[in-house]
């Protein structure tokens, strides 16, 4: 049987406003990407989300963005490399102190919104966040799309990087996401989400996020994890 | 002959405003202080500061405080010991991430501004900040108030506490900091700072601060360095 | 008939994350306290509140707070009388400009959380807040705490004082807020509230409040707005 | 005699950390763009600012620009133009309630760093801050690049758009500033921006700008009056 990963953005809270169906989510996870301050997720949200993480055992992952929480994140920062470096390492810095906590190990980054985007053409900033990474621990994986410039940036420098897909989001047919802005973006249907999220596996995909905010989460993720089951694909983390 | 910690708040900049004289205060220190991002310090002065440290052989310790920029963590925040223990947690996060990158450790804790003063006598932020030092490192130090409550605390836990006079501010007939509003909270005279300085280490304190925001803090902390020299006091680490 | 003035605490998302159920509670409300960015509430936000009170005839107050979004606005800070003067007048002048372009004018300042509670006795910040008020425009009336140190400063002050009292929201024998760390500190009953609302109004209160985030608010709401009538009180605004 | 403007960016302070030189520039300057709290700018600097320019008699107007404290608004946000609209109204509605309190109105907007160079040809980004003028105020006249996409939006407006030229900076042979990351982006030498600022004048510019983090800000402007004035130029508000 074949195995795969299946993630999602957790910890998207701050201070008072709450962020996804985390607990409801965790215990069909096999990896957290969990927010690490810059865009969302104050330190008491990282702490419970990192020991949400080891009661459902799944991987703990740094999800590291712009750092803008007025933007959640989803805009472009045209941001130099050094800053960009040198945000990523606090980020990353910070939960691995809360994963310390929890006897865990930060053990990959993904990238989030619009950072995640800019990476896949955005050369200098893909070479910053690898930067980041390969400086902070060189044996932390990356996720990202495949094809992208942040891949081969990654293979440059050693770096594990992981092929990942979004079963709730549409892709273009040059394999990029469908922008946030345009109505097709989100796939919100839970059997639709399931169908794609086979498919991504079957074209070797090792990682499918579904996304904590999008509405119905839950039931997406139920049926993305039942369809997989029925197409052959167990769960488990990259790093199993 | 006896030695005594000399130690000054750094990296205090953010984005594009600056900071003190890091770099004239630098090879006159035996410990830096440096702000971790909730009062002060962005991710890329956290770097250089580490840097700093790192060429002018520099105990690291974190300068922690209120996460409020536009007060520079000199105003009391009621934040509940959940909040506190957690913000301080992710702290020195970040600021561990940047020692490594120039393989060194942050080795002790230094509490900042208004939160300095707080926990002189509010037991509940003195506990809250004490427990992030017991849950990331509990080999770590915290810099203090002699007689402060933090003191107790840290006592209690088993966490070194090391007793710490400001060369540059006065106190009260309690022993405690006259507070910065007042007209002269502050010593900014050279030779009178570094005759007070000397009476504090005659006095016991094991490690003495001069605020790298205080006007003429080079000077200062020269003639500090001569007066306690002549008295019969070698810089050097509390941790040496 | 007596008359009362219904108000809520709305406008309380930031980026994306979401407030109340704003949109459910307006129609019943004749007032409504929009926050204006300090703790809560983004520009486009704060843009979409103003509609929307235009849309049910609300009259639009101005929520005025500390500067802290990580703790929206419910923790105490210790800020000196001329900063808090100042944020507040910042706060104001922003919500003016919204309320300019729907051609209403804010009429009224409802402290928020920590501050509201902080200048039932605390003079210094009281006088701040009063003085912001006239300095902006003296015709603003300010809702608080009746008996509270903030009445007497508006009194002095020339400013008109609206005796407001919470729906949802116990009070202790001395008639301050239980504070909202205590288990009974909020009514989440809808009968309860109303029944509280009722004997507020009859203990000559002229504006009962409804916050947004009150779990069941809308149909606390609903409640609190139909006893009220049973009791002979019609929802009109304290300025009509 | 011809008459030119003189502006600077003022006001640029954020808590304890200091702006430019502002009190040596004032008594020079005819307009000052005061920063507003979104980049730069917390509310007792706007205050302070605001009476500085009623001290000189200089014409108050609003630098605007992206929500980014952290990069001093000098990186390009990918803001969406309602979100961008809302943010300068905000700016602009915080800046008039300090206006008032010295009996000034803001008389003009100028776009600040990252979003000055964006709307020279982001089309969508430099309608946005038209629409946030003429919402607000369409007496407002607008600073930027002569040829720019902005200046057609505010002509299409029907908003005042008024040509501006920087002293202290080079242009590239397009007529746009060269980038700050480049070596020779700054004219630092008085006597070059003095000759600078002539042929700028000449060249029909109606507001010439020294911006007051450049080094030695006060003795460029000294500089760049005198040669203006021994042109023909005397410095007067462009509303004069």
């Amino acid at each position: 049987m074949s195995t795969v990963d299946l993630n999602s953005d957790v910890g998207e809270a701050f201070g008072a406003w709450s962020g996804g169906p985390d607990r409801e989510l965790a215990p069909m996870l096999t990896s957290v990407n969990i927010a690490c301050g810059a865009f969302a997720g104050d330190p008491s949200t990282i702490r419970r989300t990192c020991e949400l993480a080891v009661e459902h055992d799944c991987v703990i992952g740094a999800q590291v963005g712009y750092p803008d929480l007025l933007g959640f994140g989803r805009r472009f920062i045209d941001m130099g490399p050094a800053d960009l470096t040198d945000s990523v390492i606090l980020q990353l810095g910070g939960l691995q102190a809360f994963a310390a906590l929890v006897d865990r190990r930060v053990r990959y980054v993904k990238p989030h919104g619009a950072l995640y985007n800019a990476i896949v053409t955005h050369e200098v900033q893909a070479l910053a966040v690898v930067d980041a990474v390969r400086l902070v621990d060189p044996s932390l994986a990356v996720l990202g799309l495949p094809g992208s410039v942040v891949q081969a940036a990654c293979e440059s420098a050693g770096i594990r990087f992981v092929r990942e897909g979004f079963a709730d989001r549409r892709y273009t047919p040059t394999g990029v996401l469908v922008p946030r802005g345009e109505p097709d973006a989100v796939i919100t249907d839970a059997s639709a989400a399931a169908s794609h999220a086979v498919r991504l596996a079957q074209d070797g995909i090792e990682s499918i996020c579904v996304h904590s905010d999008t509405p119905g989460a839950p039931a997406i993720l139920t049926a993305v994890a039942r369809e997989l089951s029925a197409a052959g694909f167990s769960a488990r983390s990259f790093l199993a």
